[in-house]
């Protein structure tokens, strides 16, 4: 807890102060400078951010735009929650704009009694919330490579956070009266690729629900408005957006993206298929790749943690290159399978240093380092990649990725 | 929990299905219909919501329409939080446009060591995020009148929530060093008209707030970007926009928005002031006034409750006018001082039904009726309404507010 001894809160501010060559003279001139100005924009329906503030999702290029990832803006990120506006997209079709008033969910294959749900039908039932991150299975993909991204939004970026009102799919299951023998269900998107995965049906009856809310208001279009399944803490791919059919069956369909994509090739030659589970993760986004330290003195270093199994437990930091540890604060509550913020008080003095974070989740996982990683599943991977994260922080305060 | 027994969930859907006229042929017919479209929209940088979803604020007319009031859609709201660009505003001079580099936070008056801090500096500072309820200390003023507010945004929408994210202020008090005898804070805005509140000193070391973020990206305008003060549980006013300047002092300002506004006339002539904490409160978001019941059936009524004093310990909910009382499912997790949503299933058969709802906070303080909250503070106030609101659904499924 050496680092926590010397950032102790008193001398926070003092620090800040100096550096800023504040005195009473300096604020009584600002303050008189400042005179009343004009009257501001009138109230108005519906606002929007501020001009001077400009973060928005970074897309891969792609001869087809309609195919792709956009990654949310980790660095910029500040609490628990990602804006919608800001939510990571991955879409194979691009994004459909759907009527809310034509679109259907059925329900069918192996049921008693199939069904045809209007969103409106949908609205009425039994609804619940949950505040729950969303994980691309190929997140920190670029991190397998000899060359790890370069900034915290290309490396870790498709990873967003929202609270989720919907219907649980339990209880839509109960009332179709599912036929003994089902045990899949495979559910498909309204997108002009029908994108489809294959669901067991434990997680279906477990904690699936049906999403119609987002953030207090519908989902937006690029999270599957007006319909979407999520299936807590599994990689994003398998909680299908514009979602219009969900078919019981006794065996999956090793539909394309469960078997040419979203599976995992090993060292040995052998593919990992169904890798639900997004395992405990985290990252520093203050400072991390791209951003510069001002000036010396005291810093809160700030990252979030999150797991596809639950609860983070803990979060420790190193900002010595992973010789020392110390536990970071965690922002209560912590939700299960959210975004947990974590925070540091961290002096940079003009020393280099190399600093990075790792997770434990209540089942006790630990963040793997990136070698241990590597060593277990090498490098034919896309998918899963969760390993720490180790950012360079230089003698002049700017930050870069760390060449692996 | 009469009301329960008749809704179990094994019957909710079934009812619904049978309204749908669903069959396996319609099924297949819709599927095989929905054949696969046009590629959708490609990926992009920063996202909006569907055009099919229409909520705004409902903003009173006015003669100067940078000083009013804007409500929050609440009859379209889902879950606990309220999208940023609908979060309810009350502004006395506008929406000041604040170049972030350019503004500062002088804390200046008793205190040992004047600083002042430029947004950057602050945001270096340890932070801590709280998902917080704020209400205009006017919500529901329309409620003191004969005629109450028709549909739940006009009478109940100066209310919303968010995760704020920001600085302690007691750690910036530390560091300029209250001095001695200093009891009170002026806290002034940089809008127009310089809106000044006086915040005692007790408050501003115990759970204040300089908020920077909200639902994890930079504040709002509206919502005082760059900096807005926040005072857990106390009246919207308070939570000063725009920060520019805190001085601390031996006495209040009895500046213009704690006198001629923001102070509650009550039966004998005398006027209450500095009545800062909200008491609990809840409303009926759906069905309530203004809305349809498209067809008879099972329905999920629901709300939101809230108090300035804590958590919501629990919300009662009448469907026959207040004769009987059940207890209402509350989402977790029930964070203090933030809006809580009920819901409990309901049906609607065709006959006409009061419907109201009251909320009980952890204080154990009970949400009045109108008639008891009149009774004791007579009808000249303007601000402080917390009364039970009653919605009359109509044989024919309409809702409307009830006239008192």
């Amino acid at each position: 807890m050496k680092n926590s001894e010397r950032t102790s809160r008193r001398h926070v501010l003092r620090i800040g102060a100096a550096a800023m060559g504040g005195g009473l003279l300096t604020q009584q001139k600002i303050l008189a400078l400042e005179t009343p100005g004009q009257l501001g924009t009138p109230l108005g329906p519906y606002s929007e951010r501020s001009p001077y503030e400009k973060a928005v999702r970074w897309t891969r290029q792609s001869k087809t735009p309609e195919t792709g990832s956009s990654f949310t803006p980790l660095q910029d990120s500040v609490g628990t929650l990602t804006p919608s506006s800001l939510h990571y997209e991955r879409h194979h079709a691009g994004i459909p704009t759907i009527d809310p008033n034509r679109h259907r969910l059925v329900i069918h294959g192996m049921v008693d009694r199939p069904l045809s749900l209007s969103v409106a039908d949908i609205r009425r039932l039994p609804s619940v919330s949950r505040t729950m991150v969303l994980e691309c299975g190929g997140n920190s993909g670029s991190e397998w490579a000899a060359t790890t991204g370069p900034d915290v939004q290309r490396s870790f970026g498709l990873a967003s956070c929202s609270e989720w009102t919907g219907v649980s799919l339990s209880l839509l299951l109960k009332e179709v009266g599912v036929r003994s023998g089902a045990s899949w269900i495979i559910a498909e998107g309204a997108d002009a690729c029908r994108m489809e995965r294959s669901v067991p049906l434990e997680k279906a009856l477990d904690d699936a629900l049906i999403a119609y809310g987002q953030n207090g208001e519908a989902l937006r279009p690029s999270q599957g408005y007006p319909l979407r399944l999520l299936l807590p803490g599994w990689e994003g791919n398998t909680n299908v957006k514009w979602l219009r059919s969900m078919k019981l069956t006794d065996q999956p369909y090793m539909a394309r993206d469960e078997t040419s994509k979203y599976s995992d090739l090993m060292p040995d030659g052998k593919a990992r298929i169904f890798t639900y589970a997004m395992e405990a993760k985290s990252v520093i986004t203050f400072p991390s790749g791209g951003q510069t330290l001002p000036a010396h003195g005291l810093y809160e270093l700030s990252g979030l943690a999150w797991s596809g199994r639950g609860r983070i437990e803990r979060v420790e930091v190193t900002t010595d290159g992973g010789r020392t540890w110390v536990q970071a604060a965690l922002q209560d509550p912590r939700l299960p399978i959210a975004l947990t913020r974590f925070r540091l008080p961290w002096r940079f003095d003009g020393q280099a240093a190399l600093i990075a974070s790792r997770a434990v989740d209540e089942t006790g996982y630990v963040q793997p380092t990136r070698a241990a990683l590597i060593a277990a599943r090498g490098t034919n991977s896309i998918y899963h990649y969760n390993g720490i994260k180790v950012w360079s922080v230089r003698a002049d305060g700017t930050v870069t990725h760390v060449e692996a």
